[in-house]
This record gives structure tokens, C-alpha cells and sequence, in this order.
């Protein structure tokens, strides 16, 4: 079995592991307060050209998305974000969990639009009766997208400016970050991103390490207590320095950059070929993940030798489907799976 | 500078390390749903003698107890817990972030008795306006507790017993658990944990690995949906299998039970040691922990070269102070901590 | 200014006045343990041909809602209601204040449709990742909807049917449940509605009341410790029997249908002339809400002397209000809007 | 029999329900913004000398005290009060329902001292790990408090500079404000009151009001949404002229000083011939709620003529209970209730 259905199917880059034994015996203290963590902290405010931002590291996605909305809104405060996103869908509920409503805009390609959210806050404060709705109290964006596109300079200056306008904190999702940023058509430098936004994070789980999100807190007026709402939603992990090791080596010399590249450049490999043979997909996507329409017929062979997503039913027989690839993926997979599809057809 | 501030200073077993090495290359499904959880599982049944149980992967405490006790609880309901109680005191308030009251009972050595369990229940139910007040909903013990000590067998059937005419579910947070299981009176198996508990968790960040709880549900009705909650709860680790390899190799030969009981003789050396000087204890600890209470001019003295963690003031010119062994700690730390102190004192 | 903004904009009846006088200095005990709440419970339940349901006295919708529907859910699930319910866009979000999530359907008109339910709940159960998304845990409707329709008989049992296979406790909003009652083409008696939910309520503060819902919990497995939710969320009044007294003298001999049905006959009356003049309605409502589309420049003209609520635009120069009609509406004022329409024309 | 048990055994004074028949067919618009509100609004800044402040109207003390405590803290702060204040004890944890823990302090006479919030502050901010604690972010108290005593004006003046000096906002309870006003020892007044602390409310459903409490909000950045908190938390009531209307009635020309001087004066007679009679009491109160010391063999056979409530054994034989007096309270009752005990000792 090839797996193809997520990026998180192996385990972490060696050169994290080779740094994990190295590092084995000693000491520190925890929580995060340890010199690794200090250093891989250092390291991502240069890459982010953010000096006095706040970077705290956190074990996974969904507990990320939670700490930081949880953080920002008060009780009668909601977070805007696209229907498709992460904390919209895939999360349990967990924003919900924490007493707040996520106020859904509608979307086809995963993107939300500045006029979107200008128009959403204007109906919100027009309306006579506004304090019996739910007040928006922030936006969320993910970079790249659930659907594997990516916010161009102009769009994300556009709603940065919409949301700076309105009072409301921009929070990016960057659980795949770096695929976003190896895109052929980004436009977007990591410094962008901290400048455009009050606070991000830069994906690790999906991106070479075993588990671990760094959170970028930009907006000075958003960092206070920060440290509290991490250990009161259980992300505080003990042995901190377990993330600040895989960041410091991800960061020291620009890895999490290059083994994002890896990634992005196999799943277009695979889009450019399936393209050629007049295969079409549901969104363009220039990142780590792909979603080709293709015969249901096709897809029952594949399935016994490849792992994927199921999307949606693009017709009676067809459907889109999703294949991820990874900074760990080989391309003789990749060449594999091409060739089988091509057979299969 | 040597650490006794807490049992999480060094990484992880090297056991542990080399078999993520080993089987960093495997893709494996996510979420907990891959072989090694599987086996992890398996080994952790058989060790508890549960074989009906299932057992859940988790990263850290504070998420494994608000995970578990808010899964339990319907809203009106509290949970009861020594006033000392890790989710009393050190969990910025997660427990109450879920919506439930911790109902405090007196302690002076961080346990709780069968007795006044039971009179706080009657206490309630006796109570005219009793729909006023929280419902106790399940008691919350640890094992040991956070002074260091133990409950006995047939102290943890008492409170078996109450919990059980009470309907009170009874949750054991067993963060330090192997090192419980290793004390010199200590008379409870694994067995019989899972026999008299409703829920209980195995420690790994504290014994032998990186991070990782393995929360083991014995009781059948509070199986239903507990992914569910993992994952609102953002304990669902993407790359599960980096917990149930940790596991795997903690439980397939024995590993967890030798190196806790490695702690365990680390700190009873220091404690017979002092206690022959003449020294005396906070509390009767058998496990990991040590508390002597020491002459503040000493400890100044000692924080040049030991980290430890301030407990209380004793007296005027004296405080308790908490010295923590782990799975980790060379017995020449030991010893020269010893000499200092007799040196110094 | 003569209002049909709302149903809420007179007192209350004055047989409830007169009783309130009359009963103003007995003692009584609290928290609706007093023989008026007693005699009203006994009245209800008669009405609903539902010995055995617990009747309980709330103040206000919002809080009703909220109460009932936390007492249901357990912390990963979700409630089921239209994009147009009460609890998904007038409650401030006041449903995931409590943790949870509302998970919207489509609804033209304010209802869903039997099928509409099982359908969300074969996606839920059928997506192999399920426990990433939140739980379909219960069904909210409100008869009559938001919209001024109603639910006739076949499409609540097709509805309390597919609840009832899939395990989901239907709970009915009767805000405005005697309007429904009342209406021309309404073929469900008190008894049906007890009969096909597992909770609902009959609205006191829109008919007749100074405020005040009362609960009818059918299902045995919903009505365990409901006083100490209604406590926890606010809503256990210390005079409990202000809301007891006026559930009596509305329902001791009927005057309760009564008062819904002169509101009603208010409502079609207005309906029925503006629809003999040609307007169209947005909505077709049997209920006291009605939903007229009129030229913008005629409702600029009526605001002077009418206070109504403006709806959705239409088109450029047409938008929908509404006019409600109470209890309390009097005839000549309705005679007088119709004259004005017209004349305004 | 003859009732004692609490201040709310009677409906609500005759002047308000004369005032509610006469406005009863006029029409208003809801939610709080009629002019019955405005007026009720204006009489309470004047009796307050804060004309700054914002006054808003809900309907009852555990939703009060939800509402404003939940508006002024964030996720990780707790608020701190005494352990037999009515948020730590009496409200089925509304509270920590809302996410937030109560942090007690210890208190024999229901009151808490400026020196304890000092010392809380103080060994929170101090401890290394202070991030793993609840914050402590505002004070609560109450005037009078459950015992039946009142902060003199140094007492509440010492409170108010610890809390400004720390940062946290003190909010006091005034479910039964008017009778601690009315005490022999009081020497605050409203304006006093209101310019100590930064919101508290004046309490309508103990005095004289059929229910109903005004919250006064004396600090700027409080006011910030607080009709969003109540809608969401239920207290926004639809017709909430008849919130207006009674607060209006108690406050245009003092009533409400005049009904809660009446209570104490009974309190005061019944504590004075008692007393006379070598009766000892539980607490001294000047308020009025009485607490004398009883033989058990005396009260059960005063439960047969009169309820009152059970506070707590004093020794084998007595018990101490609780009787209160209220607006409504006749004398030839409290004359009755002191020739019984007389004759009965």
C-alpha cells in the first residue's frame, strides 16, 4: 500500500530524529522555557523578519486553531471563516466547545474575499436588533487552503486591510504553510504574511516534524496571557524543548523550506501528467495536495494498491478525490501511481 | 547545574528513540488507527488484565483529565477532588473551562478517604435546595498523588465501594503511575487498578517517553463516542503511531515497570539518607518525589548547583522543597547531592 | 404610533392582572414549588393529554432554548435546526456559549423536512472520519417557524419518525405555539405535539403572558435533574409562582386557544384584504406573523404612524416586512393599517 | 402557616401592581428600550449620583451575576469571593458553566477582607508557574452578604483600592442591597457604592419587585456589548417594561428605602427581644436575615406553625436557622413568632 491520503503517513525528518538523540541527555526545563525552544525562536522571528513577535510552540492543529480564537473573543463574539474550513468542519466543534460561533461565508475554491467579510460586518452593525446575533469578532483564513489554493499578495493585503478596518484580528491556519509558500504562483514571503496578519502559525506536523505548530503572534495587544491559555487547553507540553528541537532544525538552515519545495514539486508532477491526459480537477491547486476527478471504476482498482481521500461525487460516475504528498513522498511513488492511472484508464 | 525539579528534564528511553528511528520510514494510517496503537494497545490490556477496555493515546495530562472528566460529566455536575489535586490547583483552570465545578475535599498528604466522599454526597442529596447546588459527578484521585504518596488496596476499595453505591465514576489520574506501582509498601497491581477505577490513565511523560498518556476506559458506558472528545479536545495526534511506538516499547517486555522502579530506589536512597541526618519530611512519600524541609540558608546554597521545586514554608528559617527522581536520573547525581547536603548543613 | 412590530408589545391579559392582584398576598414557598405552579402543571398536562410529562416554568425563550437543548447534548454533538431557526440567528449564540455547535439546513419557508434530517445523518455516519465533525445529536424546529408556517400532521410524524430511528430527541419551539394552533389549516392537537416530540414548550411571553414558557419534557430519559439546569442557566425564578398563576389562568378554562385564535383571525384578515389588493406575501403564514412585499416608498409613508419590521429587500424598489398581530391586537388598528395600505397604494 | 423561610414569600407591592394595570394597554417596543425603562434608568443614576452610568434591567440574581462576570473576564481568570458567597455555593455552578473558576476565600461572617485579596494577588503573581493557576481577574462581594452582615464604608474603601491597585474590577451583589442600606450601622450610600466599585446591582425580586434586578455599570470599559451578554445569556426579557415599570415605581420617590427600612425593622425586633431571652445568634446581623441559635427540640415545634430555614447544627441540641423578614412582612406575624419561641423555650 502507497499512501497518499494525507501528509502526515511517515514519521519525522531524520535530521530531526539524529537531533532528538543528540540532544537525549540533557537537561532543561520545561514548558517551552528551555535554550531549544529559545533558539527556535529566534531563528523563525528572523525568518519571519517579526523581531518583536511572540512565538510559542504547540502540539497539533485543532488544539492551535482553539488556544488562539479562544484567546481573542469574547463571549459574544464570533470568528469568521470560510464553510470549508477547518475549524468550520474537522474540528468537532472544538471553537463551538469553547463558547463561540464560527460565522460561515460561502466559498468554491476554500478562499475567502475581503469583500466577503466587509459586507458580513456591515450587514452585523446595520442591522437595528445587531445584539441579538452573534457579534464578529475576528477572522479565520487557512494558507494554503483545505481545497489547496492560495491566497495571492493582493487578496491577502485586500482583507488584511478590511479586517484592520473593522477592529478584527486576522488569524492565518498554517498547518501547511510551507506548501503554500513553495507554490509556483506565491507571492507571499513569510515576513508578508507576519506583517498582513496578527497572528499565524507555521505548520510543523505536516511538515517534517513528528507533531508541533509554532504560533506567530504578531499584534502586541494579542500576546498577553498567551502562556495561560496554552496550559488551560492542554497544549503546554511538558518536555517543550521536544518542539523547540524539531523547530530548531527545520529553521536553523531553511529545511522546512526545502523539504516543503519537495512536496509541492511531486504533487505537480502528478497534476501536470494527469492534466496531459485530459484528466480535470476539481480546484487548481498549486500545493502539497491535488484533487483529480476520475472514474469511480478506476478509483476501486487503485484503491488496492494506493491510499487517498474521497472528496465528492463530481457525477453519476465520476469522483473527485483527494492525493496528498509530502516532504517525505518518493517520487518513485509518484511515477508509480501516474503510470497506474495511466493504465487504468 | 543538576535538575530534581520535576521527572520531565531529560528527552526520552533510548529504547524509544531507536525505535522511531527504526520505523520512520513505515506509512501508517493516522490518528491512532495504525499498527503500532494497535499492538500498544494489546500490551497495555494484557498488562492490566482489561482486555475488554479500550485504550486511547493521549499527549499530556491537563488534556488527558479535561478530555476524560468532561466526556463523563453532564453540565450540572462537579467533579470531586483533594483540595491538593492537579486539576484543583495546576491546570489554569481547564476542568471549570469545560463547564464543571471541582468540589474540593480537605487533604493533608493529597489523598482523599472513602468517608468523605460519602459525606459529601449525602451532604448533597440531604440538602432541600440540592438542585441549587453542583451534583457531585465522579471522583477524580492520583496515583500517587501529587505529595508523593500512595493509596493502599484496601484504600482504593473503599473508595471503590463508595463510588460505586454513589454512582460516582472514579477516575485515577496516573500521570506518575509506574511510579506507585514501584513503591516498597505499594500492594496494587495494574489488575487491580483497572478492577476498582471506572478510568485510568498510564503516565509516559513523566516515565520514559517523550510525551504520551494511554487513557484505559473500563467501564463500558463511558466508551461511547471518546474519539469524539479526543478530538474536540485536540488531543487526536495526527501522527498517532508516535504514541503508540512509545508504548509499545514501554510495554512489550516490562521497560515502564523496570525504569520507574529505577526512580522509585533513586529517591528512596535520598530520602533514608536525609532521614538518617536527621532531616525531616513534608510528607511520607514512597514514590519519585521526596520532600524534605530543609534550612532556607542551605537551600540558597544548593540552588547554585541543583534545580528543585519550592514547596512551603516550614517555619520561620525552614521550607519544604521537592526533589523529583525520574526513569533518567544518575545515581551520582544522587550521591552528590547527598554529600552537599550533609556538607552544608 | 400603532405597532405590529413584534407580539410582545402590550402587557399582559387582563384576567392575569386581576389574578396576580387577587393572589398577591399569600405565602408561598419558591422556585415553582407553590400550588399555583402545581395547578398550572396539572392543567397543561391535561391540555396535552400527557399525565406523565414534567412540566417546568421558565421566563424567556432564549433561556428556554438553551436550557433544554444543554441538558440534552453531550459535549461532541450538535443540534439540528434551519438555517432560519431561532437558535442558529436571534440567540447571540447562546446554543455554543453552551459548547455547541448548530448544524444548519436549508429551509425556504423555516421548516425541514423529515428527509432533509436523515439525510445529514447518513453523511455523519457514513464519512469514515465522523468523529472529526460534530455528532447530529438532537432536532430543533419551532411551530409555528420563524416564517409564520406550520407543520401539518403528516410532515411532524415523518419528522418525529426519523428522529426517533436515528436516535435524536426531537424538541419543539413553541414560542408561538398557540398562534399555530390557532391557524386554518392546523390539523395537530396539543396531544399530537406531546405525542411526536420528546420536548417542547408553549409559549406564555408572545400569548398573553408578562412573560414566562413552559416545558413539557415527554421523554422520561430528558426530565433527570432538569431543575438543576434550569438553575444553572438562570431561569429557576425565586417567585416561581408568578409564572405558575398566569399558566393557570391561561389554560384553567381555555383562554389561552382563546386569545391565539383573535390574533390569528387578525392576521388572515390582513392578509386577506392585501391579497385581494394584489400584494404578494413572502411567505404563505396561517399564523399572527405576516410577511406583505410592498413598494419602499408606500412603507416610508406607513412608518409614521406604524412601527413594523423590515424582513429582506424584494427587489429594487419592493422589500418584505413583517406585521405582527397578539393576543392584544385590536381590530379597528388592523382595520386602519388596511385602509392606509390601501389608500397609500 | 407563617413564613419566614425567605424574602420572597409574597408577591409584589401594590403600588407596582396598580402601576403595571395602568400601563398595561400601552404600546411599547421591547427589549428594554420603552420609555418605562428610560425613566426607571434615569430615577437609579439620580439616587446613585452616577449619571455616567449604564443601568440595564434583568430578571433574576444567578443570571445577573452569569452575566456580569462572564462579560468582564477572559478564558483563564477566575474570580475571586468569599467560599460562602452565593456564585461559589448557590448557584449549581453558573458560573464555572460559563468557563471560569471561583477562587474562595475563607470568611466566618460572609465577608472578605482587603489584606486576603492582597495575599491572593500576591502568591498568584509570585509563583514561578503562575500561568498553570487561574488568574485571578476581578472581586465579587456582597451587600449585605448570605450572613446577613454589611461592609462598613473603610471596609468597602480598603477593597476598592486592593482592587484598583491590582487591576481587578469589584463587583458587588446587591440582590438585597436596599436592606443593607437600611441597617442601623450602615454608613454607605448609593453613591457611595457606586463610586467604590465598578458594577453591582440593585435587587428588585427581594424587594418589593415581582422579580427583577438592576444592574448599574459604573466603569467605562465595562459597558462595552453588555446587552449582547445578556441576550446571550438569556436575560434579555421581551417585554422589559415590566422591568422598567416596577424599578421605576421603586425609585421615583424612595419606596424602595422606605419597604426595605420596614424589613429591618422587623429583623431587629425579633433579634432584639430574642437576644433579650439570652438567645445567641450565629452571626450579628443588622439586616434582614436573622440567625439565632436554637434548641432542635424548640424548632420542631415551630415547624408546624412557621417554615424558616436550617443553617447549621451548633451543637448536639441546637441548630442555627435563618429567618427572614421582607417588604412584606406583617409585625402581628414577628410578634406571633416571639410569644411562640418565648413560650416554647
Amino acid at each position: 500500500m502507497i499512501r497518499f491520503e494525507c501528509d502526515y503517513t511517515e514519521g519525522a525528518h531524520e535530521r530531526i530524529l539524529k537531533r532528538l538523540l543528540e540532544t537525549n541527555d540533557e537537561q532543561t526545563s520545561g514548558y517551552g522555557t528551555d535554550p531549544h525552544c529559545e533558539l527556535a525562536r529566534a531563528y523563525i522571528k528572523k525568518a519571519c523578519d517579526a523581531e518583536p513577535a511572540d512565538v510559542h510552540f504547540l502540539v497539533g492543529g485543532t488544539q492551535t486553531n482553539t488556544t488562539v480564537i479562544a484567546s481573542i473573543l469574547r463571549p459574544h463574539q464570533g470568528v469568521i471563516a470560510a464553510i470549508s474550513g477547518h475549524i468550520a468542519v474537522h474540528e468537532t466543534g472544538a471553537i463551538e466547545a469553547t463558547g463561540h460561533k464560527v460565522l460561515t461565508l460561502t466559498s468554491d475554491d476554500g478562499k475567502i474575499r475581503a469583500e466577503q467579510v466587509k459586507e458580513l460586518v456591515e450587514v452585523h452593525w446595520s442591522d437595528a436588533t445587531h445584539e441579538h446575533m452573534v457579534q464578529p469578532g475576528m477572522v479565520y483564513i487557512s494558507q494554503p487552503t483545505e481545497n489547496g489554493t492560495i491566497y495571492s499578495k493582493s487578496e491577502l493585503e485586500a482583507l488584511s486591510r478590511v479586517c484592520r478596518e473593522s477592529g478584527l484580528p486576522l488569524f492565518i491556519d498554517g498547518a501547511r504553510l510551507g506548501y503554500a509558500l513553495a507554490a509556483e504562483d506565491n507571492d507571499l514571503s513569510l515576513a508578508d504574511i507576519a506583517r498582513l496578519c496578527d497572528v499565524f502559525y507555521i505548520g510543523g506536523t505536516k511538515i517534517g516534524a513528528m507533531m508541533g505548530e509554532a504560533v506567530v503572534i504578531v499584534n502586541e495587544a494579542l500576546k498577553k496571557d498567551f502562556r495561560y491559555h496554552i496550559k488551560q487547553k492542554g497544549g503546554l507540553l511538558a518536555k517543550g524543548r521536544m518542539l523547540g528541537i524539531q523547530f530548531e532544525t527545520l529553521f536553523e538552515d531553511g529545511l522546512y523550506f526545502e523539504i516543503s519545495k519537495h512536496a509541492v514539486d511531486m504533487a505537480v508532477l502528478l497534476r501536470d501528467v494527469l492534466t496531459e491526459q485530459g484528466i480535470p480537477f476539481q480546484y487548481h491547486s498549486t500545493t502539497n495536495q491535488q484533487f483529480p476527478i476520475l472514474p469511480d471504476r478506476l478509483l476501486e482498482e487503485l484503491k488496492e494498491n494506493y491510499s487517498f481521500s474521497f472528496w465528492e461525487k463530481a457525477d453519476e460516475t465520476h469522483s473527485a478525490v483527494r492525493f496528498c504528498t509530502s516532504w517525505a513522498t518518493k517520487r518513485e511513488n509518484v511515477e508509480k501511481l501516474i503510470e497506474d492511472i495511466k493504465r487504468l484508464r
